[in-house]
């Protein structure tokens, strides 16, 4: 199945990351594939030194530029779709997260064209965990699941700056 | 600070789960309290080896009736609570984590008359982090951050029963 989280709001990623948690319980096999993100965030640093989890980022540490996407940034996105796609295939993982694939296309990193195909051809005991703002509705209309996290209040608007531990 | 989660989309109990993750992999004690849940979901067989974090149930795993809670309910209810009032007193944790809090306010296992002020004599540094529909108006005034979880579309009304890795 696949699931969606999209919205303006907080806990977009970490429901993710919570859902990855409860499902290594349940002994799953996880794969998550962050893309647009090269930093070492909180969760990183937890995941990597647990069984039956792997992560894999596709981006670069700086921010990318929303319609104006680098050469380098294309590629990269481009090598995690592919990375997606192989596991896919394989069918060798049962939860894959696809952390800010939404962003991805919003951005013009990658093509729905591209993208739709691959999440359609997954086998249907793999369940795959999409985040980020701007869902396509294309997307969201073969997911089985979305949630929409909006933004009621946030502290960023109180100027409160990212924190570790909370934000990355 | 405070952050709710709330809404009736799925995403709540992750996103806490993924907070708590970030913010181990930054340092932190953390402390789960859950309310209204007694049984093994598969997020805590990975948590309770983790170091650095503790999850204390206080639930049955029977469900709660709405408006007609017995008396064993409210006495675990009220115990969570202060339990979670003498680690805000002790200031011994980094983030506490209230799972279903809103939920067992709802239920009418705990007034928030109670549970405010605890909340709101919490040391500024500790991250308070709620989950659960139906959060109150009053809970939501004094947060500093609020994420409403829209369901837009879930599997269960196709009827797809819980599953274990995604739900538990």
């Amino acid at each position: 199945m696949i699931q969606v989280y999209t919205g303006n709001g907080k806990g977009k990623t970490t429901a993710a990351i919570g859902q990855a948690i409860r499902a290594l319980g349940q002994g799953f096999k996880v794969l998550i594939i962050q893309f647009m993100k090269g930093e070492e965030y909180g969760e990183i640093r937890v995941l990597k030194n647990l069984p039956n989890i792997e992560v894999r980022q596709f981006g670069r540490p700086t921010f990318v530029k929303k319609g104006k996407p680098e050469e380098a940034d294309i590629r990269l996105a481009r090598a995690g779709l592919k990375f997606a796609e192989d596991k896919i295939k394989e069918g060798s993982v049962d939860m894959l997260i696809l952390d800010e694939l939404n962003v991805a296309i919003d951005y013009g990193l990658l093509s729905l064209t591209n993208v739709l195909p691959i999440l359609q051809r997954a086998p249907k005991d793999m369940e795959i965990v999409i985040t980020g703002r701007y869902a396509p509705d294309e997307l969201m209309a073969i997911a089985d699941l979305v949630s929409e996290i909006k933004e009621i209040k946030h502290p960023l608007r109180k100027g409160v700056v990212n924190r570790p531990g909370i934000d990355y």
